[in-house]
């Protein structure tokens, strides 16, 4: 089963959960847009956007959709991921949405991720790095710090503009290679987390309810309370 | 001769206008960095940058910088282009940095444009798109106006995040395709300029003072006075 029917699958089982009239979130990925081409045009819903990307995707497709500066609060929200571990804990930050789609997760009463079965990981950062958002004038002192903190990371570059990628906030994104690190993912995201100039760490640590995996044997389906 | 033995000639030459002491503009792009790289490190200098990359590209190799917030007003600023045409106007913000770049082309004494003979071309939009800087909030605004201008154009997509290509001030771009457009660029310019939510467009018209462009058979040179 390809990876494209995967999210497609899980798109589907997710697509399960909503009805006519809620006020929907969704956040940014491919296995999102796909949620959108293939099961919402059926609904009658609103809908608040984490991204700009998928705003304009909404939106392109002919969707009214809000942004995260409304007040509404949805009742359910939909979002990929780039890495779910066992614990459901998450990996976000690959598309450089992780500040707005975090917003929306606390915002949500229900926060369910779907996404195809490479995103499955047996550790946190073992294989994906972790996104870290960090506001421009403070680069050279993030940079300092983690180097002391014997971190390795990246700016991450953009090839659309010369110099780094910035976000839909103005902020840049630092990845963070985690594979070599021995503690646990939530110590990290505490260290990372309060390092000045940092908005956001794609560390969504006891964030998800849910996870739908597409995979060849089917759905594979983690919850907050089954999980470890 | 190679493009980059012909960036590389044309940063030499640029590199005989430069003398220590003196306040220093750096645009931004490929031929900007062999300046950097080649030629920048034997002077003694107070070097003022237009974006962030070149801002970074200077600090990873030691070099002092300030950015366009500073008051200092470059004697010299030295720039690469997308696309330069025989009267010296060019097209800029194929690495999304045009309003930097103007903004230290008007701050500067002089305005040089070094490039390799790739850039050089008989039409300005013939064989490169106009990149348009908007305000996100103008995006549809600027969509509907440019629709109705029967002008092409596009959303520049970032493959380093989801979504649009974000610029160091926030912004997008749109890139306009002028290869079909059968008036005056400078027409051009004052029509896309006054758009609501353009903050630059990439069209340089009258700016440059002189540019050096390597080819195959040396530096060809074009300066203001010398144009038509």
């Amino acid at each position: 089963m390809s990876a494209e029917s995967q999210k497609e699958a899980a798109a589907a089982e997710a697509a399960k959960l909503i009805h006519d009239g809620m006020v929907l979130g969704l956040g940014s990925g491919s296995t999102v847009e796909v949620l959108i081409d293939k099961f919402l045009p059926r609904f009658k819903l609103k809908i608040v956007a984490a991204s700009r990307a998928t705003q304009l995707a909404l939106q392109a497709r002919g969707f009214d959709c809000l942004f995260l500066d409304s007040p509404e609060k949805p009742e359910l929200t939909i979002d990929g991921a780039d890495r779910v571990d066992r614990d459901l804990n998450l990996i976000k930050g690959g598309g450089a949405a992780l500040l707005g789609e975090r917003v929306l997760a606390e915002r949500s009463s229900r926060y369910v991720i779907i996404a195809d079965s490479s995103k499955l990981t047996n550790r946190l950062g073992s294989d994906f790095p972790i996104p870290v958002e960090v506001e421009p004038i403070a680069y050279h002192n993030l940079a300092s710090e983690l180097d002391s903190m014997a971190i390795t990371w990246k700016l991450r570059p953009c090839n659309c503009k010369n110099g780094p990628t910035v976000t839909d906030n103005g902020n840049w994104i630092v990845d963070v290679d985690a594979s070599s690190y021995n503690g646990s993912v939530s110590e990290l995201y505490k260290k990372l987390r309060t390092l000045t100039g940092v908005v956001e760490v794609g560390l969504f640590i006891g964030v998800a309810d849910e996870a739908l995996i597409g995979t060849s044997q089917g759905i594979t389906r983690l919850t907050r309370s089954s999980s470890t």
